[in-house]
C-alpha cells in the first residue's frame, strides 16, 4: 500500500488519505473555498514519502517503462497496487500511445512534442480522467460527475465508458455542438445548464454531494492535478537525462501547469533530475488571467473569450498553483491572438500533418513568436499538443472554404495551361 | 536490396520491379484495364523470394518488434533498406500506436480488436498511404495524386504533410464537409470534380500521368494492397501463435481483404503460421457487391449508398482479389443495414468508449449478428476498427439530439425527485 498524505496548497494543513478519500473531501477543510468567478482556495496536493521511494527505486528502473502507462510506477500514484493488479484489462484500455513524444522541425530548428492528440478520447484530459476513474473504482463508487465546457466532460465520459463506470456531465448551454455530441455519444448523463460554466460547476458540486457521486471538477479534485503530472514522467521516461530547457504549456485553469510542475518537483526531490524545465504558459489574448496576475500581482475577473475554447477561463481555478509553477521555474507567459492561433493551426496541419485544436495550436503559435530568442541561445523546447483538431472541426472550417466543382474539361484546361507556363 | 517481382493477378504475367517502378506502371501491361463502373483488371501483386527470407529470418525475430512500424522487417516490403535507414525521423512520423491490438468484451464473450482509429490521420488508410509515400521518396517523386471519396484523400494528404511531400486529391462534388476540411487542412491540392468517384478516378489517372505524379488510387497502385498487408503482420506480432480464427473486415473496394489475405498468405508461405484466419467480409446493405458476386458468380453494377460512406462502392476496384480472399479462407460475407450500423455505433461508444465511423461500427454490427454462432463453437474473433468517429461527426449527431437547457431550480427538482423515488 502506498503511503501518502494530502497537504493544502494555501494553509499547509496536512490530512491523512483516509480522511480525504473516505469522506470524499476535495478542498482543505480549514481554508477551502469555492467562490463565484474566483480561483479556488485550499486546493489539496498529494505528498509521498520520497525518501523511502528513493531508497527502494532507482532512476534507471523507470527508464525501462513504456510511455503512457503511469500505473506501472504505482509507488508514485495514490492508488492501491493490489487493486491495480486485479484489473489489467481495464488498465490496458487507458494506455496512451507509447510514441507520444516525437521530434519536429520548424524554421530550421528541432523541437520536441508531447502529442496527446491520439489519446483514447483524443485529448490530454484523459490523463486526469483516468486517474480519477481508477480512484472511483478503488473507492467502490460507480458514478462520476463533472462540470465541463466540453473536453473534460468528453474525456470523463469516454474513460468511464471504457471502464464500465457511469458519468454525469454538467455543461453550460453554449457548448459547441461537436463537443456535446462527443459527450452524449459516450453515454454520459448529460445535463445542459441554463447558465455559464461557473453555474454548472456549482450545480455539479451540489447535486454530486447529495447523490454521493465522485467529483472530477478540474482543480477541485486533487487527482486532476495528480493525473496531469503523468506528462512530466512521460517526458522524463522518453528523454531521460536530456530534458528540454523549456516546456510550452497551454493554460486555461492552470491545472496542466500545476500537474507538470508537481511531477518535475517530485523527480527533483527523488534526486532523479537536477533542474526543472522552465514552464512557459501560453494564453489566448481573450483569456489572459495568468498574464495579468503576474503583471499586476492581483486577480481580477474578466470574462474570457477566444477561438481556443479549451483554454478559456476568466477565473482560472488553479491560478495560484499555476503561477507558482511559472515563477519557481523562471518561466513566463506568452499571449497569442486568435489570428496567430489560426495561423499556427494551418502551419501545423500543412507542415507537420497534425490537426490541432486551437488550444494546442496556440502553443505552437507561442513557440513561433519567441523561437528566435531560443535560436540564439541554443535552447531546447518541448511543446504540449493537448487536443486533436477533429474535436473542433469548426475551427478548421474557418480557413478551409468550399470551392466550386470543375468539369472534366475545366480541370484538363487548368493543368494543360500550367504545363504550358514558361 | 530486397528482391521482389510484380505478378498480374489475372494473367499471371511477371514483371521485374524496375520495369514497373521506373516506368510508373500500375496495372498489368498485357491485360490491365480501367473501365467505368467495373472492377479493375490486371492488378499487380508483389512477390518476394520467400525461400531466401525463410533461411535468413526466424519467426521469433519478428515477435520482438514493435507494432505499427512495418519498415522494421524491411525484407518483406518493396523498399530500399539503405534509403529507409537514411530517414529515421520521417519513419517515426508514420508510426502507428503500438497498443493497437486489444481485447474487448461483449455479451459475455471476449474478442480482439485491431484499433486503427488513433493512427496519424485516424484511419486504417494510413497503412497504404505511408507505403506509397515512402516509395515516392525512393523514386524521387515529390507529388502524389489520388482520387478519393474522403478518407484515402485525407490520409494521403496528412501522410504527405508529415513527410514533406505534396499531394493532389480529386474528389467527387458530393464529398461530406468534414472530410473536405480534413483534406484541405493538410494542404493538399484539392480538386473538386463535377461528377462521381469514377470520374474523379479517371481524371486523376489522366492528369497524373501527364504531370508525372505518383498515383495512390486505391487497388490501382499495388502498394495500396501491399501497405494494408501490414495489418496481418501487426496481428501476427501481437497475438503470436494464437491467431484469431475469424477476422471481420469492412469491405468497400476489397483492398483491405486483399491486403490482409496477402499478408497471411506470406506468413503461411514462410512457414510461420499453419492456418490463415477466416476472412469475413462486412458490407452495408446499400453497398453489397461482394455479397451479390459470391451468390451470383457475376458482377453487376448497382450504385452504392449507405451511411457507411467509407465502404460504399458500386464497382469494387479489387473485387476479384477480395473474393479470392474470402473464398480461399472459407470466409463469407455478412451484410448489415444502416440501422444495425448505427446501433452498433451507439454500443461501441457507450460500452467500449470508442467513437467509430460507420464503416467500423458496421464490423461490430456484423459481429453482433453472428456471435451466437461462435459462442457455441468457442471460436476467437478479431474485428478491424478502421476509422475514428470524429472523422464523421454527422453520423454521431444523428442519434444525439440537442436537449433543452434546464435552470438550476429545474435541475435540483429533477434530482431531488429521483432521490425521493421509492
Amino acid at each position: 500500500m502506498n503511503e501518502y498524505i494530502y497537504r493544502c496548497f494555501d494553509c499547509g494543513k496536512t490530512i491523512c488519505k483516509d480522511e480525504v478519500e473516505k469522506n470524499l473531501l476535495y478542498l482543505c477543510p480549514v481554508c477551502g473555498k469555492v467562490e463565484k468567478n474566483k480561483p479556488l482556495k485550499g486546493i489539496l496536493l498529494i505528498e509521498y514519502d520520497y525518501n523511502s521511494i528513493k531508497r527502494k527505486f532507482s532512476k534507471e528502473s523507470i527508464f525501462d517503462l513504456e510511455l503512457g502507462k503511469f500505473w506501472q510506477y504505482n509507488y508514485l500514484w495514490p492508488l492501491d497496487k493490489a487493486k491495480l493488479d486485479s484489473i489489467p484489462d481495464k488498465l490496458q484500455k487507458l494506455a496512451l500511445p507509447s510514441n507520444c513524444i516525437s521530434k519536429l522541425s520548424y524554421g530550421g530548428k528541432d523541437f520536441f512534442v508531447l502529442d496527446d492528440t491520439s489519446n483514447p478520447t483524443l485529448s490530454f484530459k484523459d490523463r486526469a480522467s483516468s486517474l480519477v476513474a481508477l480512484k472511483a473504482i478503488e473507492l467502490g463508487i460507480t458514478k462520476i460527475a463533472t462540470a465541463s465546457t466540453g473536453n473534460a466532460g468528453s474525456s470523463l465520459a469516454g474513460i468511464c465508458a471504457r471502464l464500465g463506470l457511469q458519468s454525469v456531465v454538467f455543461v453550460p448551454k453554449n457548448i459547441p455542438e461537436a463537443k456535446r455530441i462527443q459527450i452524449q455519444s459516450y453515454g454520459a448523463e448529460f445535463v445542459l445548464v441554463e447558465g455559464d460554466y461557473d453555474l454548472a460547476f456549482d450545480i455539479c458540486l451540489e447535486i454530486g454531494t447529495q447523490e454521493k457521486w465522485y467529483n472530477r471538477n478540474t482543480a477541485y479534485n486533487p487527482l486532476t492535478i495528480e493525473g496531469k503530472k503523468s506528462a512530466a514522467y512521460d517526458i522524463f521516461i522518453a528523454l531521460k537525462n536530456k530534458l528540454p530547457n523549456c516546456i510550452f504549456v497551454p493554460t486555461g485553469d492552470g491545472v496542466i501547469l500545476s500537474g507538470l510542475y508537481k511531477g518535475f518537483k517530485e523527480l527533483n526531490e527523488l534526486g532523479w533530475i537536477k533542474k526543472i524545465p522552465k514552464l512557459i504558459s501560453v494564453q489566448a489574448e481573450g483569456s489572459n488571467a495568468f498574464a495579468r496576475y503576474i503583471e499586476n500581482k492581483k486577480f481580477d475577473y474578466i470574462p474570457a473569450s477566444s477561438i481556443a475554447d479549451s483554454i478559456c477561463s476568466g477565473a482560472p481555478r488553479a491560478l495560484y498553483l499555476g503561477v507558482e509553477a511559472i515563477e519557481k521555474t523562471n518561466g513566463f507567459v506568452i499571449v497569442v491572438s486568435d489570428n496567430e492561433i489560426i495561423d499556427a493551426q494551418k502551419i501545423a496541419a500543412k507542415d507537420f500533418g497534425m490537426l490541432l485544436e486551437p488550444s494546442s495550436s496556440a502553443v505552437f503559435a507561442a513557440y513561433r513568436k519567441v523561437k528566435h530568442i531560443y535560436e540564439s541561445i541554443d535552447d531546447t523546447s518541448l511543446l504540449l499538443f493537448t487536443g486533436n483538431g477533429l474535436k473542433d472541426v469548426l475551427s478548421l472550417s474557418k480557413w478551409n472554404q468550399n470551392i466550386v466543382p470543375l468539369t472534366q474539361k475545366q480541370i484538363k484546361d487548368k493543368y494543360l495551361e500550367s504545363c504550358l507556363d514558361p
